[in-house]
């Protein structure tokens, strides 16, 4: 089906555009009326991540109250451990937690990888089908995972933490046992994508949401390798890569095989232009903390960050939406986005 | 008292030494056996931060068990809101909590600075003049405070954060009473540095250990300035600056009137070296993860990082001693600094 809306997918593989497309990291959350009722109706998040009918609500509730210029499939990035075979919950204010950790060779050896792994996501398949039938071609659909660096270490961590110790700790001490997890994790990452864009998503965004924890020594040893492996083999559609914290690597990931590159709100244009070059698209980067100020304020911010990044950027914030962020600001990033020209 | 051991204060001065000295932050600490025993006599972390003989210990300990080259005198950078009227509770495993917070005009009216708020840690310095009595010269003391955007983050927020968004906030919406309050902390964080000098520490460190979640635009308008004023008034001991996270301003923090800067582990020394030329000492930067690999790898790494940094030097890892750290692993990495030569 043609795209009514194809701004983002012509900004993303470099097109000259009249203005960046606009997006929003978690723009489908609980900063929507109605995706407080999507989520009041189900038990937990998880049941929400498993629910094809409602993950298309979630997904299109954006593009139609807030007339962002593409989708992103409702989902979340530790689906893939628990296709590997390694389970999660979802608690309430406290993040995810697994009841198994990954420790010994012996629990890298039970995973599943590859198209074994990626079969058990049949209800992410089949919402993408429905969201894309649902969209009608009214914009683009972006599909997701975590970097294998981020998913690991949940893996080995068990939870979210401010120093993934644990997991740094495996880098450390047993360097084989890493990489033979982070492959099984790249190989399974690859065959979910690969289904993905089978079942109808347009653009493909890596999130590495903890690579700011890593050294530039570790990252270049245990991030890039299987980021590069990822990027090589999705040749179907455009991709973005976002490391988050990952400015000491901006250099090395502008040498990857993908289209765009995300930015935190640490990260100048001018700096990852200095590291990147001119050809990747950049997307970012207004920090989500801006969303909280007055309306006029929120205006002069984001007119400010179209004029710094100039061509080739897709509009967005430095990362996903807070939950409390009130929809008028939501909305005035994007209305301000959409009035630019450039 | 001429001081036994002057490696640190020979360094820091920019002097051509024979190796770089050694201290690591958060030195004393849970991972070391008596303080321990210290914590467990007291029933709490604030009683510990207000008892000067058991100061003293906890201080000294790792001078006499670890061999590092300076000792730090144990305290907190909280007691600097405590003194201007805005007490904390510290809670186990969950951080320091404050039952008031600042939100209004009246809120930063209501706090002293200054000598009166100086006035109030009369405990502290008492501590400082007890350690050098009890160090009798063998290594100088270092006196430490919290940056004034790092103490008004926990003024405004009331705790911790992953985002700091009420602070931030408050920057964003309401930046003259910011400043405002940025400047009363200032004002009390120069006259309680002053008072330490004068009972007797013989360098001072400032940390600011929330600047990596402000963007370069706020750490320009919001940090620096105040970083700038404490520099400007401390011209009695030399002054370290450690700005966790602030790789995007280490041009501006290479410009202040101090003698050495602070590097996390996500820096190299190249790239601080390209931003702030030769002049200033570096500190830092061993990833404190590190320091649960094996010993060998700890030598290896150690090395390598000595030989990365050159001159200019003071050895330390590039945030505080992780609790959890094996005793072991950190006379490795003392004693490896300590083998070592130019």
């Amino acid at each position: 089906m043609k795209l009514q809306n194809d701004l983002f997918l012509r900004a993303i593989t470099g097109e000259v555009v009249e203005r960046p497309p606009v997006w929003l990291m978690r723009q489908a959350g609980r900063t929507l009326p109605n995706y407080r009722k999507i989520r009041a109706s189900v038990p937990d998040f998880k049941t929400l991540v498993e629910s094809p009918e409602l993950i298309v609500e979630a997904t299109v509730e954006p593009v139609e109250v807030l007339g962002v210029d593409a989708a992103i499939i409702f989902s979340d990035i530790l689906v893939i451990p628990e296709a590997m075979g390694l389970p999660y919950e979802l608690l309430e204010k406290r993040g995810p937690r697994f009841p198994r950790t990954i420790k010994t060779q012996a629990d890298v050896r039970g995973l599943r990888t590859g198209v074994d792994a990626a079969a058990q996501l049949a209800h992410t398949y089949e919402s993408v089908r429905l969201t894309k039938q649902r969209l009608q071609g009214r914009v683009p659909l972006i599909g997701f995972a975590g970097a294998p660096w981020t998913i690991m270490a949940y893996m080995v961590e068990g939870s979210g933490s401010k120093t993934f110790a644990s997991a740094k700790e495996m880098l450390f001490k047993s360097p084989e046992l890493a990489h033979q997890l982070l492959d099984k994790i790249t190989q399974a990452t690859i065959a979910y994508l690969k289904e993905k864009i089978i079942a109808g998503v347009d653009v493909i965004q890596l999130f590495d949401s903890w690579a700011g924890i890593l050294s530039p020594h570790q990252y270049h040893q245990f991030a890039m390798p299987y980021l590069k492996e990822i990027c090589d083999h999705i040749q179907e559609v455009p991709v973005t890569v976002f490391s988050k914290g990952a400015w000491f690597a901006l250099k090395e990931i502008g040498a990857l095989n993908c289209q765009a590159i995300g930015l935190d709100w640490n990260t100048t244009p001018q700096f990852a232009r200095a590291q990147l070059g001119n050809e990747k698209v950049l997307q970012g980067n207004l920090d989500p903390c801006q969303l909280f100020d007055t309306l006029d304020n929120i205006e002069k911010a984001t007119l400010s960050m179209l004029k710094e990044f100039g061509t080739k950027h897709i509009a967005n914030l430095g990362h996903g939406v807070y939950p409390e962020t009130p929809v008028e600001a939501i909305h005035c990033f994007v209305d301000t986005v959409k009035r630019f020209r450039y």
